[in-house]
């Protein structure tokens, strides 16, 4: 079984069959950097660039990583030192770059579709590294393999994804994939970060956080992202905190084995309390751990099944 | 037969045989990029330094790419994160960087006559990757691979250079290494940004630019550089547009088998239109592709002439 | 025999026996940058993260060609496009890191102490490449290594190190290195830069710079890092250059076999004259090119020590 199309653009248009599929690779992948040598000659001859927009440690590293424990070529390339500055479209960099006979394209962008603006126009392989508040494809398949391995199944879970759901590409690819492979997803905020009509999307919309935690299997904390103005949408942070953070205190109202995850970098004091994300339900290094075996399982399904 | 000096400089000091050498390597390197596993062990344990103190997508990119599918190890250095901010000379750089032992060193800055400069005090090779608006050989080699694939040939061939050539290393370097070879060279663009004398090279100047398209066997258009004052050159872009841009209007007068080369990035609409950028004589994009061939090529010259 | 800790963070904690272990490992390592072929396959598959949050040409570069020449993965990361403008912290940051298995992570940062804080939060090696104004001991072991193999020995050696000593890391890490190998260390330089209670740490203090050199066997001249506020501490750098830069007047007063160290980046006409610089008694290119063995040596005796 392989993939259906040359991409990985979102979960909105995979089916459940290519998420477990994706999951499954993984599996496989994750041994490969517990060896003692973490490295494969899978894509040896094969070019990967990382083309970020946006700056990022954690992602394009995870990326870079995957790619050389691949045996891949990596060439990094970021907004600044770039054509952008000259005025280039984003589009023509890219065909530019598929001249160069590349394998797969990795791109990050703060605009919304311009991954699918790319794999329209070029034939090389894009794999989605976040753009925009849009989706996030490899952040939520991690997500999902780092709940299924710690659980052993997805189905029938009760998720609850916390925070400034409007803004965050991370909520709504986890509620595609998450819903499409029966989990039962309550998303919580403030009304002021909700989006409307998020319903349609096949969640429950809570704003009492206590509530929401209450019954749920796994909790996912959004980043706090205050690098965005957020004075119209809560009164202060410590407002914030208390309203919607994780702390020790709401904790006592969830299910012993909670299970906590936050895609980061985490805002210390502010969604989450140190205590909690530093605590036993934690999962938050397994999901960066796991994000290396998502991307060498996705960079592996991506170049050889062209 | 292997190149006389150990540097790649410029073409005006290229013998004719140094560039079709260069130009013969380059075919067998392009090749290795068209198979499957793109990587041969030509370059193994070497090291190969990208000193860019200039912002270039492509340029480093480029370099990049060759230098792996070669096997080389790459290592990039831009002015920003250099020692230049603790105002050391970029001479000391170098020879700081000369004393790890890299077996090539790639140069791209704002000021003409740095790689010369370097060339002077190092023993390692020095390619120029570009250097002010004086030579951009690497460009320009990867221009006349590109006519010579399409044409078979070179000599005798009409070629057509329009725009600001005063300010263009990639004009510079294509008039030297195509009067080296028997082309014809013309070169168009407004009076302001004519250089003086450059008759002297061996050109025709001619300021109109339908009849300088008219007989062409190929036309290169130059980049407008924006980032430029260009307000005492011309009255507005879009008077120069009209003037001296390549649209599918102006196209009409050309020779029905013309060949359009840029070295990008393009501005669309200015320089050219979208409709002759993306149209079926334009090369842009055959260029890119050829840049990685012509810079294997160069470093396996270098590297291994040594 | 191998390293006692898992980390490099500084010389103050390291043993004798340590100190020499690194820079016999380092001859071995040396040999290899001077082959045909500079890549021997000791750190396959292993991966080294260099993650510098200050501005660094050959420290990082340095670093980056020692692992490629071991044939390990090298990851960089710099401050700027990092999780730091999240406003992540240097620690959460790390763990990160660590959770994407590598086998050594090389710090640079503005704060003393990081290093240290990471080295205690991990379970990863760390290597100091160079904490505020605390340590570089890889700085320091190139310059043992470099003296040594000047010298044969470095026992009852006489030693002044010249220049801002109070806010110098390599003067540091160099007085602990030095004087737990016997050497003979003297410290030079304005009052206003010389730390409180430095004679403590076993050095003798002497502000007049001709005398100070009258004796040594070897001198090392610190950068004066012009980046700094010294207004306070000195009238001009004029007048500093006249009273303590090192120039071919005060060298008359020198051993005939004086050796020359300074650890770059120079600035001319400051601390040293062009003359005496690039003069015969210079060591700084050197020292430069047994950077890369040092740090060979290091990364294979933290990570193969594992």
């Amino acid at each position: 079984m392989s993939l259906r199309g040359k991409d990985i653009l979102g979960l909105q248009e995979m089916t459940p069959e290519e998420i477990l599929l994706i999951l499954d690779t993984a599996e496989g992948m994750k041994e490969i950097s517990e060896r003692e040598i973490k490295k494969v000659p899978t894509l040896r001859g094969k070019t990967i660039i990382n083309l970020f927009h946006e700056p990022s440690t954690r992602t394009r590293t995870s990326f870079e990583i995957a790619g050389k424990r691949l045996s891949a070529d990596v060439i990094n390339i970021s907004a600044s030192g770039s054509s952008t500055v000259k005025g280039e479209t984003i589009r023509d960099t890219a065909h530019n770059l598929e001249a160069m006979s590349p394998d797969v394209i990795v791109v990050r962008h703060s605009a919304s579709g311009v991954p699918y603006l790319l794999a329209q126009a070029l034939k090389t392989p894009i794999i989605n590294a976040g753009d925009g508040a849009h989706e996030h494809p490899t952040q939520a398949l991690l997500d999902l393999f780092t709940i299924r391995e710690k659980r052993g199944m997805l189905q029938g879970l009760k998720v609850t994804i916390a925070g400034d759901i409007a803004h965050s590409r991370v909520a709504r690819s986890n509620i595609f994939g998450m819903t499409k492979l029966g989990m039962e997803v309550t998303v919580a905020g403030p009304a002021t970060m909700m989006p409307l009509h998020i319903e349609k999307l096949g969640v429950r919309v809570i704003t009492n956080m206590d509530e929401a935690i209450a019954e749920a299997d796994v909790i996912m904390m959004l980043r706090l992202q205050l690098e965005r103005q957020h004075q119209s949408l809560f009164p202060s942070l410590r407002e914030y905190s208390r309203l919607y953070g994780l702390n020790l205190e709401r904790l006592k109202r969830a299910r012993e084995d909670l299970l906590i995850l936050h895609p980061g970098p985490i805002n210390r004091g502010i969604e989450i309390a140190p205590e909690v994300a530093d605590g036993p339900y934690s999962l938050i290094l397994q999901q960066v751990s796991n994000g290396v075996a998502i991307r060498m399982a996705l960079l592996y399904l991506v170049v050889e099944g062209k």
